[in-house]
């Protein structure tokens, strides 16, 4: 299982926003929606070996956890306003507990910490930062788990956090990426391992 | 410079769709901003060496070509929604030699075929197809051209004519990746070669 956990440090936690405003009202949505995107799409299939869990903490609050499975995915299109529409529906919900919202999503009320907490002990949970070490040159399991930020970096609290866990610390090249393009090319490295 | 030609089969070539139907009404004009995404965008900046040729094909034609230059860009955001809105304008153009409708962006009537007997003589040429030589072992100059496809394959004639030219023929991996993710493929390996 490849998993990528993503916070959305301004993302919509209510389903009030407009899908003509994903990049705007939706606090940044977009990047998410790219993050989806890039994790889950082949060319003419869905990765069913990936598990993405974004972390809204934008307003209204309080915090919700978008869980995607790729195993059980359906209704799933590459443009961000579809997805959009997937991601609202499952804020529609209450969040007792971990509701399934569409086949393959679930919604739930963890937050940052509750998601590491929940995380299986076997996985092999990687830090994705510019002055990491190079991804290129490291062995991985096949259960991993990548954490990654929106367009503003984790804050101080949650990489603290984060480092309680003793995670790798990566790096994917020379130049700081848009967290959905780490994702594609964290996949394609993955990929040419698979063989 | 690096330089994305990619191949809209079924693009709009009038300004006449809706920013709500980007996906459909379009004809898949969401791959090809996500292409522009991909090839322009990093964390906080906008490379500047990069020009994406996109070439419409769809109805109600004649082909329109949209070139996009790195180094004159404005306006441009990640986000599906508003880079459609700047292709749209675009269109919005007689497209009479090559027209600028916003900076860094312009349009034309050219087709595949004008776009490849424009291209400087010096620029290596590459195709990407899921059978050819691994890129991560091939030297690549640094003015470089790849062609890509949008959801669907090239066409014969199209590849009779690409090959025409001799271009390296050249693989990202084990999968079949989205244009997009290609793209993101791509930067990130030549970004690793020019530290």
């Amino acid at each position: 299982m490849r998993r990528f956990i993503v916070i959305g440090h301004k993302a919509a936690t209510a389903a009030d926003f407009k899908l003509d405003d994903l990049a705007g009202g939706a606090g940044r949505l977009d990047v998410l929606l790219r993050c989806i995107n890039s994790a889950f799409f082949l060319s003419h299939d869905i990765r069913r070996d990936v598990e993405v869990v974004l972390i809204l903490q934008g307003p209204p609050g309080p915090v919700r956890t978008i869980r995607l499975v790729g195993s059980e995915l359906r209704y799933l299109n590459p443009d961000e306003r579809s997805t959009g529409a997937l991601i609202r529906n499952a804020l529609m919900r209450d969040a007792k507990g971990e509701e399934r919202s569409t086949p393959g999503i679930y919604v739930s009320a963890r937050s940052f910490q509750d998601v590491l907490a929940l995380l299986d002990k076997g996985t092999e949970l990687v830090y994705l930062r510019e002055d990491g070490q190079d991804i290129r040159g490291v062995e991985l399991p096949k259960d991993v788990t990548f954490v990654l930020s929106d367009h503003m970096d984790l804050s101080p609290d949650e990489e603290d956090l984060l480092l309680q866990y003793g995670p790798r610390v990566l790096t994917l090249g020379p130049m700081s990426y848009h967290a959905d393009h780490c994702i594609t090319i964290v996949n394609n490295e993955l990929d040419r391992r698979s063989l």
